[in-house]
């Protein structure tokens, strides 16, 4: 093994100067996909590597790639990163830290000259979190998955004019997609607080959870609160209750891992009025397909005992859905090996989060390493993780790239 | 007991034209206090006197006020009316049934040159609805109660110069306050299912719901749905849809006669975010006030339990409240025997909703008439009454009337 490289404080001082670019009031960043702030972010990043041998490019769909040789001629490549886009008023790490980790990685290896077996892809994806078009733009668009060009933001300009205006293209948009792959690991804040309370400070990433979206939606009856017997109601913000509760038990009593119910809608909404119409939205999720149906399908049981409970009609309709993606057992025991070799303590757990790797594991072995999120707050302006977690996270990052490198084939 | 005087077809006539006061697209009528549509619909009413000997006159809150003088000396008035507001796209019913019923008793009893004992004061009050000011301004003045002139609308206009522009004096507006009552009598939709379900023409109503509103909130962990073990979460929502059912079980299996809960509201709202922060509104009505401190009570234990079962911090305010009013047992038997003396079934039931009523039962004794509402709808386009129940009520209100000017004293 060779010894680290990695220089820990600059890793953080360089987390630091990216916060600026977006930084809000409150301490948070807003750096929307392709913005202003987004190519900022881009161009701070890509000074970086000013004085290496390794130039970054963007690639059609607005993705920031610095690529360094392999030493060994015929393999694909061996590819590393996050994203740099934030929600609004989002924390400094999510995507910041793994993007970071990932081109610091390349530039030490290519100031001390070092090469791997494999060329070794550090990469900015574009548009993550999905703000202001459809999420996962730029792993999509390198996993050669569609991207609809003309997906209108809640500005009304469509996603080319956005990706253009960036520096992307999208005339040449099939271009972004990769042709081979040798393997994928991604480093990222859990954004959730399994690690912070078993106080680990690395996850093995067993997969990307799998989920169902979707809306349950309750027809009642808008009554006087005043002049309306409770028998002759059909009232269905009590509906909607009751299925905020079952949504709960999917996972609670139930197949789920979690299950969620974010947003409710209740019309007309006033205080003395019985509420005639409302929604309720589920977020299922599981590391186990299987279970993702049998838990959409025992709510389907449940909304419709409800509706009969409460003298409403109702509908459950299943909006979209993510299947699970393992991580690949190669790319889990580098990690697991990286960790134990640098004396760090760590365990398995699931990405309950959606990730640019689960595109990726299309085109070959992808794999995940978390560090906690303090409190396991995430999308929010104190979004904190330990610097020398930070600086160990990244630390098992390039040991376990040196792992796969050796292991991976192709 | 004296002959029918009021012709049933002229009422349904004055019903239809006054309901072209404000007009709207779907059929319903928008005419807010004091608007052009208001005054109008005043104008409209009184010209239906123009060949009496009774002049209306408007007081200085903007009530219409027609006076039949009485036949002895010395007694203070009876009064019967109701409003001539709406809410926006509201029914043609609410308000101008009991008041078209009114005038037009006055105006055949005028007609025929009929004088009761009393004073016979047909009332059309300004303001019961409260869109663009706080509600019953002018029940409220005329029974001497306070009325904040400077409360600001909607639209930044204070409440003094919607009066100024609509002919009122806000100046003089003490002057508004009655001196003395003989009693009130208020016909009314029901604007509840109660009648229509008992297929009963007429409600002898036995008196105002008091009523208790207030806020249920809950303070939990904003987190994300994905990466949060059910056990590690303080879901704001979950405990929000306990509430929703605890506050409908004051009344299916506790002391009120309904509770609601028509406004829920979760932060941020986002379908893959657990809740931090929530918001429940409670409406709980009861003709007993003891019943409704009994429901408030529990509902505080409810929702500390809530608080304890979802990890969430919880806090009860009851922001404005109304006492029970009764009818007066003069006016409540007089409502009965007119019912009977004219053939009408009827039954005895509890106003859900306010009405002008309670505030003129501070000044003298208070009785009110309920005809059906068909499917129970009000404030809505579609509010409607089966005309025959339309003049049977006008019908009883003017036997109501000879009764009670003849049981009533002073």
């Amino acid at each position: 093994m060779t010894a680290v490289v990695l220089d820990g404080p600059q890793l953080l001082g360089h987390l630091d100067e990216l916060s600026t670019c977006g930084r809000t009031t409150g301490g948070g960043v807003t750096r929307l996909a392709w913005s202003e702030e987004d190519v900022a972010a881009r161009t701070m990043v890509t000074g970086w590597l000013g004085g290496t041998s390794v130039h970054p490019r963007l690639d059609p769909a607005g993705n920031l790639i610095a690529e360094l040789p392999g030493r060994q001629a015929g393999l694909a490549p061996l590819a590393i990163g996050s994203h740099l886009d934030t929600v609004v008023d989002g924390g400094r790490l999510d995507g910041a830290y793994g993007t970071v980790a990932a081109f610091e990685i390349v530039a030490a290896l290519a100031a001390r000259g070092e090469r791997l077996r494999h060329p070794l892809r550090a990469v900015a994806w574009a548009n993550e979190e999905g703000v202001t078009a459809p999420p996962f733009t730029g792993s999509r668009a390198a996993a050669g998955m569609p991207v609809d060009l003309d997906a209108v933001g809640p500005d009304g300009r469509p996603l080319c004019e956005r990706i253009a205006q960036a520096g992307g293209d999208p005339a040449g948009f099939a271009g972004a997609a990769w042709d081979s792959l040798a393997g994928y690991l991604e480093l990222h804040i859990e954004q959730g607080p399994v690690l912070d309370r078993l106080a680990l400070p690395i996850g093995v990433v067993t997969g990307i959870t799998g989920a169902r979206w979707g809306w349950v939606r309750f027809e009642g009856q808008t009554n006087h609160a005043g002049t309306t017997p409770m028998h002759l109601r059909a009232d269905a913000l009590v509906a909607a209750a009751h299925a905020v509760l079952a949504i709960e038990r999917l996972a609670t009593d139930g197949p789920a891992r979690v299950a969620t119910s974010g947003v409710i809608e209740a019309h007309p909404g006033n205080a003395n009025v019985v509420a005639g119409r409302s929604a309720v939205s589920f977020d299922v999720r599981s590391m186990d397909e299987a279970a993702l149906d049998a838990a959409v399908s025992r709510l389907a049981s449940e909304v419709d005992r409800i509706a009969a409970l409460t003298g409403t009609t109702a509908a459950l309709a299943t909006v979209s859905s993510a299947a699970a993606v393992p991580t690949h057992p190669v790319l889990r025991s580098a990690v697991s090996e990286a960790c134990a070799s640098l004396g760090q303590a760590s365990t398995e757990l699931a990405s309950g989060a959606g990730h640019d790797a689960q595109h990726l594991a299309r085109l070959g072995p992808m794999g995940m390493i978390f560090v906690p999120s303090i409190g396991g707050i995430s999308h929010h302006p104190a979004e904190r993780t330990n610097p020398e977690h930070l600086i160990a996270g990244a630390h098992v990052l390039l040991a376990a790239v040196r792992l796969a490198d050796e292991r991976l084939d192709h």
